[in-house]
């Protein structure tokens, strides 16, 4: 709890929630801080070119055991999610030590770069370039809404941290596990302190750019505009109106909504939005995304429409042996644990292709997340950590696969 | 044409037009040049509480015959809005000299302060302050959207021009007249360089405050989220819908729309929009008005919402002695002229209660306006400023009523 809380001071705002964008002064600061921790435990720390942050205890020979999770948050973020997952990872390897555990195998702590995406979109970025889904070179162009590039972004973090070495981009974990907040209602519900996350549901991104023309708003008809405004809001209305299921499975959120010029009296020549959507089943999600351009062209009138898919991710399953040593761990410490799909997108989801990955999660008081009140109680976090501590050090030790 | 041009590089757009923030450096710097040029013909610059800049030509003794426009842009905005008259007056003062004219009272140019209202909302502070419609203290604390405010930008452009003297605020002039561009594409259609107004359309504008609740775009279910960003666009499109005429003769435009936190996998927790509704018949203006908050109200939905009426500016007459006294000008000079109403807001619209107030337009290429490729001929140009010439000569000697 009191590294947890040191965290959150780091880019803490007024309402009690976190500021801490992906390559920000606030997040080199909470690197800054972690290697500081890792230091005095005797672990090792390193950043990639991708920006990700490690922290190495060479116990022993070979592929590493990976655990951890990001560092960054939203605009008005909480303070759990994210940092959890790295701090649990921090506490286990403590743990781990002062058990007297003798590893066969390194255990590494990781944060991954941008998990977010709030300020370079689409998130993940760190751990899709070191699981090899995208290349470096395609996210160090992209830029946060003042113009500032991943490749510059990525420069300042460096010099902040510059006394952190660098380290080869990329590797083949022996396994990863990944603990977080649920950000859902489901665990409090069921008075359950441990999720076994059974997969993750797909997602696809959009940005949506609606092009009209500037015109004054005393003097310009109506039949004369090209409003990108109106257009723009025409054209949420009817993808919420598309994508509606009376079942409330479909995740439909549009959270961007950019107006240039943006002046009460002028008509906006531009608006580019942003489509997150996601579905459990990846048929549907394909059909539902299928759906996002025809709708937004049957609502351009005089502007013109460019819809762009930034990602799209199916959902996955994570292997059964990984998930059925979290729940015996669970067993061992009598914590009640239950599994559910995650319906967040995580890390995870960019380790599970290159080596047997899970995720743990605790529960997240009134499912309330991306949002300054997020909370969990200590008492579940602390069987959280429990948990991975005990896979950590059963994985560290194993013989054979995970 | 050589001073609209040099006005023009102060706060150059890459696009050709001018982005002159009210009371911003570049605003600064128009005012700084205008003092410059007002020197070079005697004529002594001074400003006010309000941030108005006058030039004066102390010609006569008594009320002052008042021109003007102003300098400030909206962010894309063109080369001609609202400098045309501030330049075209100060023409006019130049030509009435080299003439010989001996005036019987002052002749006094003037630049209002923020007329665009794009920065600080809403617009013509500085006239609305000087006609006495607005309270000083009641604009000082209005806020841009980077949280500066107006008594903040006002000191730093009085420190950037502090060899200008302050001088007392408001006044009784004798009579205003105020050249300015159509804004519409009326006079260019009928090939007619010379505008006489009749008066002003009427506006009334509004802030719309819709408060929702953060959640994660990937778990909050759809029965869970009080989605600001839905329940906005939702409102927008009735209010479109609401205020619809098919004789297309209503103005509704919503240029703003800020979204909080503005993230791509967060559900919005508030949206402010702007809304500005116009209509000459100040009765029908009145009923439409009263559309606004039932109609966002009925689009709330799970989210709050708060509708402020900014400004309420009912459409107004010119008198008709002073609008004779342009056409007989332009008579004179043997150009055409065609009466019309003003679609946009004007500052005159503030001086029309204190004092006998008129307006001359000249032509936009296409109406188009608000926007970078705003032009109009430099020989329309040219023929405005002959005739306010002509007529501020006239007012200027006068003796008895204008």
């Amino acid at each position: 709890m009191s590294r947890l809380m040191a965290m959150a001071r780091i880019g803490a705002t007024a309402a009690g929630g976190v500021d801490r964008a992906a390559l920000s002064a606030e997040d080199a600061a909470a690197q800054a801080l972690m290697a500081q921790w890792g230091a005095e435990l005797g672990l090792s720390a390193s950043r990639d070119a991708a920006g990700n942050f490690f922290l190495r205890w060479q116990a022993g020979e070979g592929a590493p055991v990976l655990s951890g999770s990001h560092l960054d948050s939203q605009p008005t973020g909480g303070r759990y999610d994210g940092v959890y997952g790295v701090i649990a990872a921090l506490e286990a390897v403590q743990a781990i030590q002062q058990a007297g555990v003798m590893p066969r195998r390194p255990v590494e702590i990781v944060a991954w770069m941008n998990e977010e995406g709030s300020r370079f979109a689409p998130g993940m970025m760190g751990a899709a370039v070191y699981g090899g889904a995208r290349a470096l070179a395609d996210i160090l162009p992209v830029r946060d809404k003042h113009g500032m590039s991943v490749q510059d972004a990525l420069a300042a973090t460096s010099a902040a941290l510059r006394e952190v070495p660098q380290r080869t981009l990329g590797g083949v974990p022996y396994a990863y596990v990944e603990a977080h907040i649920e950000q859902g209602p489901e665990l409090e519900r069921e008075h359950c302190p441990i999720g076994i996350v059974s997969g993750i549901q797909g997602k696809h991104t959009f940005r949506v750019t609606v092009r009209g023309e500037a015109s004054h708003a005393g003097t310009s008809t109506r039949a004369e505009r090209r409003d990108a405004l109106l257009a723009a809001t025409a054209m949420v209305q009817a993808l919420a109106q598309a994508l509606h299921d009376d079942a409330d499975i479909v995740k439909f959120t549009v959270g961007r909504f950019d107006v240039t010029p943006s002046a009460p009296s002028v008509v906006a020549s531009q608006v580019v939005f942003s489509i997150d959507l996601r579905h459990p089943d990846s048929e549907e999600l394909r059909r539902l995304s299928g759906l996002v351009a025809p709708t937004c062209l049957a609502q351009s009138g005089a502007c013109a429409v460019e819809v762009e898919r930034l990602s799209a991710a199916d959902s996955l399953t994570f292997p059964a042996a990984l998930r059925d040593r979290l729940a015996a761990a669970a067993r061992r410490l009598e914590l009640p644990a239950r599994g559910l799909i995650s319906a967040a997108g995580h890390d995870a989801r960019y380790l599970h292709p290159i080596c047997p990955s899970a995720m743990l999660f605790v529960p997240s008081r009134g499912g309330i997340t991306h949002n300054e009140a997020e909370f969990t109680e200590p008492a579940d976090l602390y069987a959280g950590a429990r948990v991975l501590a005990d896979v950590l050090a059963e994985l560290a030790t194993l013989e054979g696969r995970p």
